[in-house]
């Protein structure tokens, strides 16, 4: 069994390797340069990994893996247009960079190419890999409007929240589990234990992130905390906090939320001492903690050698 | 045999049965107003046409023929927003009804149902159908990126606008006709004569729409003419004199084409008078007919009993 930056490395290689043609430049430039954004490769890195968990050759599922990386960059790029995001990862995204018209369409031709990579798989599982692929692309173009229409709705519930991460994030984390399953040829059984798997630990893993926003060592995190703070964006700890807050707690909160010029740090300090009066962390950890506890427990499940999980 | 009449109430009969989700709204009602503008339906009768050509039964291909009417309104949708186009058969763009975003989002949202729906067909010719059809959704891309490139380019020489109608438009038309042959199950080499005829007589019937969108009898053709010459569109025609025009007629060329103000009518009749002394009708014709011919030449070849052409 190999690790992580094994696959990381693997998977960063094959990426280099992808050819898109020289013409038209402005539809491929945007492309490559989308995908040479180095990052942790996490979903790809899952697909390999899985094949060898039940037992396959990961080798036989470079290209879907690199199909489900190309996929997720394609949909960075079109969220990127719709946030208004300037940058990604320090660089400036290609809708800034370039223009939206060809930010949409390089997304749109990188989907195509994402569809392509779907396919290099053996006939014998190619209608299972791409049908699976098809449902969560459905799933996280659904999850991605959720969130949209959820950034201006008043209120959104903490299950409305979940449904929305489960779609936009988790279902693809799910996904690429399940195609690593597929192509190394499991039970059917397991293949929808690895998939339940993964969709409970994205969740979680979600939930987490979330939490690590505000409560992160940005050291350790590598990335300024209280953003989600600042931007009021609905997280579980916000949806939480204004679920339970009342009184004084309550008048805090929408006073912060509706005020247009602020002090950052002011502000972050304001909603987490509201939060730590709520105990939003802690109910935020038993959250987290409910969907691991889940994803556990189809793991267990899984019928593979113990030492594979 | 039946004609194409009744193709065209088969495909909108079954477009109507199309299920989409209802939530999220947002997300899926674009989706059906966009579908719900009835066209001609022309890809999706032209597969089910080339599955009786070649002997088979149309009612096999009706998924994939619905799955290139939902790609084709896909790629409508998006380039509406590129080109800004404030209206679609007479009705509002989706961009323009609700914004950029939902009209972005609906698009992706439509390319994978059409992928789902070419998937629908046997797993023995799966592979082709869908190899063919990602090629296309490429060939697509590239042509309305090219298409952007030419509008704000100076000079476009005629080589490149036939490259650029035949991956934009011509490549739909000749998948079209290739995926009914595959679903009929016919001879690789029928599958490639149909594929080169759909190309060919596609990119004929766009060269005879810019002549007619400058010569077309207004009554018969059921929109008003002049429309590519108001906008400065870099057509066969356009491209043509600019290529033949020499003294006054080059100086009337490049008056129109900067005039920022002007009245219609009064472009149109200066710009086509240019083009008749140039014989810019007749040369549109002369390469039309090339085309129209190398079709035929492709179409004469084709191994099916006669009265099936």
């Amino acid at each position: 069994m190999h690790d992580s930056t094994f696959f990381q490395t693997v998977i960063e290689e094959e990426l280099k390797k992808l050819s898109f043609p020289s013409a038209p430049v402005e539809l491929y430039e945007p492309v490559s340069y989308m995908l040479a954004m180095t990052g942790k490769r996490l979903r790809p890195s899952l697909v390999l990994m899985a094949v060898e968990v039940f037992g396959g050759d990961y080798q036989k599922a470079i290209f879907p893996a690199l199909g489900i990386e190309v996929f997720h960059n394609f949909t960075l790029l079109h969220d990127d247009i719709m946030d208004k995001a300037p940058l990604r990862r320090s660089k400036e995204t290609v809708h800034k960079k370039w223009n939206a018209d060809i930010a949409i369409l390089s997304g749109d031709a990188m989907f195509v190419k994402a569809s392509e990579l779907m396919l290099r798989v053996d006939d014998a599982i190619a209608r299972n890999v791409l049908t699976l692929f098809y449902r969560t692309a459905t799933e996280v173009c659904e999850g991605q409007q959720l969130d949209m229409n959820y950034e201006k709705r008043d209120s959104v519930s903490i299950d409305e929240y979940i449904s929305m991460i489960s779609l936009k994030t988790a279902s693809l984390l799910a996904c690429s589990l399940k195609t690593g399953a597929l192509v190394a040829g499991t039970t059917e059984m397991n293949a929808e234990l690895v998939y339940d798997f993964g969709k409970n630990i994205g969740i979680a893993f979600q939930l987490h992130d979330d939490m690590l926003d505000v409560y992160g060592d940005e050291q350790k995190f590598g990335k300024l905390t209280g953003g989600d703070i600042i931007a009021n964006k609905k997280t579980f700890l916000l949806l939480k906090a204004l679920e339970t807050a009342e009184g004084n707690n309550l008048k805090q909160l929408k006073k912060w939320l509706s005020m247009k010029e602020f002090d950052s740090q002011e502000k972050i300090e304001a909603m987490k001492e509201v939060f730590s009066s709520l105990n939003i962390r802690d109910h935020s950890e038993e959250k987290t903690e409910i969907f691991f506890q889940q994803a556990m427990y189809s793991l267990d499940k899984i019928d593979v050698p113990e030492e594979n999980k």
